[in-house]
């Protein structure tokens, strides 16, 4: 195991009705918020009122700031940023899934700092202050929720940057798997395919001696394999939702990284240049970049991709063919949810490959359970299609 | 689920070598604290110097308070309290295992706060604030350098009682498995066991709908079955030791326990009761208690214990015959490692037993699996002796 410090200070308030509760333990720290949110689905479905409600009965003010799409986009949290300066707000509350949530990770600490805020996702700035963040999780699949990261794009540069720092963590999150039973299939599909790809990238990074994190890590899997489907033919079941949900938090709040080093992240950053040039929603990007991926480097560590196929999906044999069985029953678990598992099933031509290998939202050399060039990230984008 | 929050900010430091970092970390807080350790074999095997050597360069003045011993006494904790306020010192650092770390939360918690210590755990007072506490793990079992917990002994009132609040979390914990390969083995052992009582606490407690709790729990216990097996055979094995050491730590830090509700604890109450009249080592007393408790309860949720038997011993077959081999395994494992599987084992009579069964550390009705009376407790340790 290597070495690791773990601090996770994030309040969790899980379960039926808790946002009730919201205002008033945002009352103690501010009186005058921001508002965040996308692109109004929260209206329709009442979760806006009751975060409003909660706001009221504590006698908190607020500005709402709409429209925070997809692919956050760092214009949107200038703007933002702007509009918390001049109003004096004291926190933000982001009520919404992992695009709102990481632009109010980004204007907290943006609010904060006296240069552009886009300098802490070019490295040329670190980011120990920022206003105290609070967020209501409406669609499960980033774990933005608990942890420290921020993932932002920016259309001019044409690239997707993330920054982390334990300055940025929220507060509390308010957690209801009930907000989510009436969300597009599709948004359930994506979110568990994106919970997926972070256990998955902690779990192949070519670090030994991690057996406690992969028992975890195979709990992950094995509750999100098994409770997505339920929730698929059931989207009101509660029981089924809870542990989908709680296992996309659980994914990405370090517990699973702690003791391994850093997670491998080819698949994530190479999916951040397909949707920093096309737009991509992010859970499609690693549906298709994944199991190409799996295919490529898998024989850099077939005991690990063995016992993958072993402890995840059940399959017996060999370590070589446990292993390609494995990959095989993830590659058919994304293809019978009907996420595109090539460039070519969104419409992406052969010919964008060069160009998106070489997107700077790729840092090279990429990888951690083997070192990755240019070509060979071409390569496995040229893999997906086949 | 059920509904939860979720919140610990203790800030784990792991892994070779970390503490040397410690007296940079308290700086920032305190310049003058109590150093609390047990009976000196942290003079013997090194870790002392280490703890000196760190705070000393940090430029952190000092006062030693040795002898906290197995099952703290409130006697103790009282003349520490006095100490801290004598000398106006300003924060803990616990050198130590479970024991050491609980005399140092009271000891916190106590010197603010105007009454005796013992009204918190006498449930009369509750406790928000407390002096910084910084701990040093030597020996891994009861989870507290990363809880709010803490279990003292009143001698006076022959009684064991605990108090749990957030305000005693430890501020930071320093863990360096490898402090532990000079542990005489019955302390590896002894902990081992109260790791897997803290899983077993929670997990069968009688609530539905965890699987992700469970696939967690089930993974420290394999964790725990495993490694603990490897470090009997190798005590130096450092990475096995690690594994067992971050099972410690996780089997109690309260995510096992988020979304089930309250564990069950009765073998940790009915343990703590031969402790207050026996004095006997925690470990020991749960090797006694729970199979018993096991056979006495498990007719109130076969599939769970059925379960059990499966994922964490590998058996197959119906849920009855699974749950009894399951149980049969726990029991055989205790049986390997030399623990005690009887008050008999111990010098303890059976005329004891009713006494032990109104020990006053026991509340009634007790459990969560089913409630106990005091014959039904009395029948428990009854049925450890067979």
């Amino acid at each position: 195991m290597q070495n690791f410090v773990f601090h996770n200070p994030v309040r969790i308030i899980f379960g039926k009705d808790v946002v009730s509760q919201l205002g008033g333990e945002v009352f103690s720290e501010a009186k005058k918020v921001l508002l965040l949110y996308g692109q109004g689905s929260i209206k329709s479905n009442g979760i806006y009122d009751q975060v409003c409600m909660s706001l009221k009965e504590a006698g908190i003010e607020w500005i709402d700031f709409p429209g925070i799409k997809p692919n956050p986009s760092i214009t949107h949290v200038r703007s933002a940023i702007a509009l918390c300066r001049q109003n004096g707000l004291q926190a933000v509350i982001a009520v919404g899934g992992g695009s709102v949530i990481d632009a109010g990770k980004a204007i907290c600490a943006g609010v904060c700092y006296d240069g552009d805020v886009w300098d802490g996702f070019a490295k040329k700035a670190t980011w120990n202050e920022a206003l105290p963040l609070y967020t209501v999780l409406t669609i499960s699949a980033t774990g933005s929720e608990m942890n420290g990261a921020s993932v932002i794009s920016n259309q001019e540069l044409q690239t997707k940057a993330s920054f982390y720092s334990s300055g940025i963590f929220p507060r509390a999150s308010w957690i209801d798997p009930s907000f989510q039973s009436s969300l597009p299939v599709g948004q359930t599909i994506f979110g568990a395919m994106d919970m997926m790809a972070h256990v998955l990238e902690l779990y192949f990074n070519g670090t030994d001696n991690t057996d406690i994190q992969d028992y975890f890590a195979e709990g992950l899997m094995k509750t999100i394999l098994k409770h997505l489907d339920i929730v698929l033919e059931d989207p009101g079941n509660y029981e089924a939702r809870a542990q989908l949900v709680w296992a996309g938090t659980l994914a990405l709040n370090g517990l699973n990284g702690a003791g391994r080093g850093p997670g491998d992240f080819s698949s994530h950053r190479i999916g951040h240049a397909i949707s920093a040039c096309y737009d991509l929603t992010h859970g499609a990007t690693l549906s298709i970049v994944m199991p190409a991926w799996m295919r490529y480097v898998y024989k850099h560590d077939i005991p690990k991709f063995a016992r993958f196929g072993r402890e995840v999906f059940g399959f017996k044999g060999s370590d070589e063919d446990t292993a390609s069985k494995g990959i095989h029953a993830f590659q058919e678990w994304i293809r019978k949810l009907g996420l595109p598992l090539s460039l070519v099933d969104v419409g992406i031509r052969m010919e964008a490959i060069p160009l998106i290998a070489r997107n700077p939202s790729i840092p090279y050399p990429l990888g951690k359970i083997c070192s990755l060039t240019v070509e060979e990230v071409e390569g496995i984008l040229r893999l997906s299609n086949y």
